[in-house]
C-alpha cells in the first residue's frame, strides 16, 4: 500500500450505526426481508439520513467503496508517479482495495458471507469491481497512448489485475480470514506485474548501448561450442 | 469459431415476435417507461409466454446469451479438446460470443445503443459477462489442477481473454460495425493466446530430459568466459 494513502477515511458516527443495524438485521432476518424503514428504526435516525449516507439498501453493505475508489482516482491522477512502471501503479492502486478490506475483517468476513446469499448484492458488487477497474484501464489508456495496441494493453492488464486481486481476496475470505490477506495478494500481483511490466531493471548510471540484455535460449543437450557461437552471434 | 459450432441456435417466432416488439418498444418510449403488458401486447402474445422465455424485462435485450452459454459450457466440457492447448481452447470459446453478436449485427448495434442509455442493462449485461469468465475460468482450473498456482492462473487468464475480446467487440459496436469483427478479436486474442500459452513447439519424437531448454540471461558487455561459466553451470 502506497504509504501517505489513509487505508480508510473515518466515517461519521450515524453512518456506523446505519451500517451496524443493517448487517444486523440482514445476518438476523435475511436481506430480502428486511427494509430501510427496519433498518432506520434499529439505528434509531430517521429515514432521510439513510438516503444521505446511502443510494440504495445495497450500497449500505459496501460503505468504503466510494471513498476507496475517490482514493484510487487521486492516487492514479497524481503525477508525481508518473515516472512510476504504470502496471506498477496499477497494483499499488489495487493494493488501496485490499487495505480496506483488512482494515476491518469482521466486517468484510460477515459480508462475504450474505453476498455469497443474496444475488442483488453480488451483482452490486460487479457493478463496484467494474468501476475500480474502469478507473485502473483509464490510467493505463492514458500512459500507453501513442503505443501500438495501447487501449487494448489498457483494457487486459487492468483486468488481469483485478481478477488477480479478487483472486487472492476471496482465497482469504473463503478461508475464514486464516492468514495475512496482503501477502496473498502480493504472490498473486507479483505475477501480473512479472507478466506485464516494461521496468527491465537499469544498470547504475545512463544505460549504454552495450548495457543491453541478451538473451539465450537453447536446448539442454546443446554443444558449448554452439551455445558459444549463439552468443558470439547476438554480440554482433 | 469451432466449424462444428453454429453460430446461434434456431429461435421459436413468438420468442423473436417478443424481442422485436420489446427493441421497438425501448427504442420509441424508453426502457423503464417501457412494461412487460405493452411489450405482450405490441406481439399480440399472453403475459405468460414471456416469462416462458424470458425471467426478466432485462433478459429480453439478451436473448441469445443463455444459448451461447450453454454452447460454451458444452464445447469446454468435450473431452476430444483436452489434447489442445487450454489457452487456446478458452479462445475458441470466446469466439462463440463474437459469432453470435456477428450473427445480427443489426440488433447487436441497437442493443449496444440502449445498453450505454441504461443502467440496468448495463448491470444485467455485466453478469452476463461475469457468467462467461466463471464458465472460462472453471474449465482453466481443471486444466491446471495440480500445476503451482493453478487457481490464480485461471482467473488471470480468464479475465484476459475475456477482456481483450470485449475490447475488440467494443472497438466494433462504437464504430457503427465498420470493419470485420471477428479480425478485430482475433488481433486482441492473439496477443493474450501469446502471452499465456504453455505450447511450446515441441521436438519431433518424445523429449527426453536433455530436451529441457536452458535460457542464459547476460547484459552486452559481459565477457565470453562469464557467459560459458553461466552456461556451465546451468547445465549442471
Amino acid at each position: 500500500m502506497p504509504a501517505d494513502q489513509p487505508s480508510a477515511e473515518p466515517r461519521p458516527a450515524m453512518r456506523d450505526a446505519l451500517v451496524s443495524a443493517a448487517l444486523a438485521l440482514f445476518a438476523e432476518h435475511g436481506f430480502d426481508a428486511t427494509t430501510v424503514d427496519d433498518i432506520v428504526a434499529r439505528a434509531g435516525v430517521g429515514r432521510r439520513s439513510f438516503f444521505r449516507y446511502f443510494p440504495s439498501k445495497e450500497s449500505v453493505v459496501f460503505p468504503d467503496h466510494e471513498g476507496t475508489l475517490r482514493r484510487m482516482s487521486d492516487f492514479l491522477a497524481d503525477e508525481s508517479g508518473f515516472a512510476e512502471d504504470p502496471v506498477a501503479r496499477v497494483c499499488d492502486a489495487a493494493r488501496m482495495v485490499l487495505a480496506m478490506y483488512a482494515a476491518d475483517p469482521e466486517f468484510s468476513l460477515a459480508r462475504y458471507k450474505l453476498t455469497r446469499q443474496v444475488p442483488a448484492l453480488r451483482t452490486h458488487e460487479l457493478s463496484v469491481v467494474r468501476r475500480y477497474e474502469s478507473a485502473l484501464a483509464a490510467f493505463l489508456r492514458t500512459r500507453y497512448a501513442g503505443r501500438a495496441d495501447g487501449g487494448l494493453r489498457a483494457d487486459v492488464v487492468s483486468a488481469a489485475v483485478v481478477a488477480a486481486h479478487n483472486h487472492a481476496l476471496r482465497g482469504w475470505l473463503r478461508s475464514d480470514g486464516q492468514g495475512d490477506p496482503a501477502e496473498l495478494v502480493e504472490h498473486a500481483l507479483g505475477w501480473v506485474y512479472a507478466t506485464y511490466t516494461d521496468d527491465v531493471p537499469s544498470a547504475p548510471g545512463i544505460a549504454e548501448p552495450e548495457d543491453e540484455v541478451m538473451v539465450v535460449v537453447a536446448r539442454r543437450g546443446t554443444p558449448m561450442w554452439r551455445v558459444v557461437q549463439q552468443v558470439r552471434e547476438a554480440l554482433d
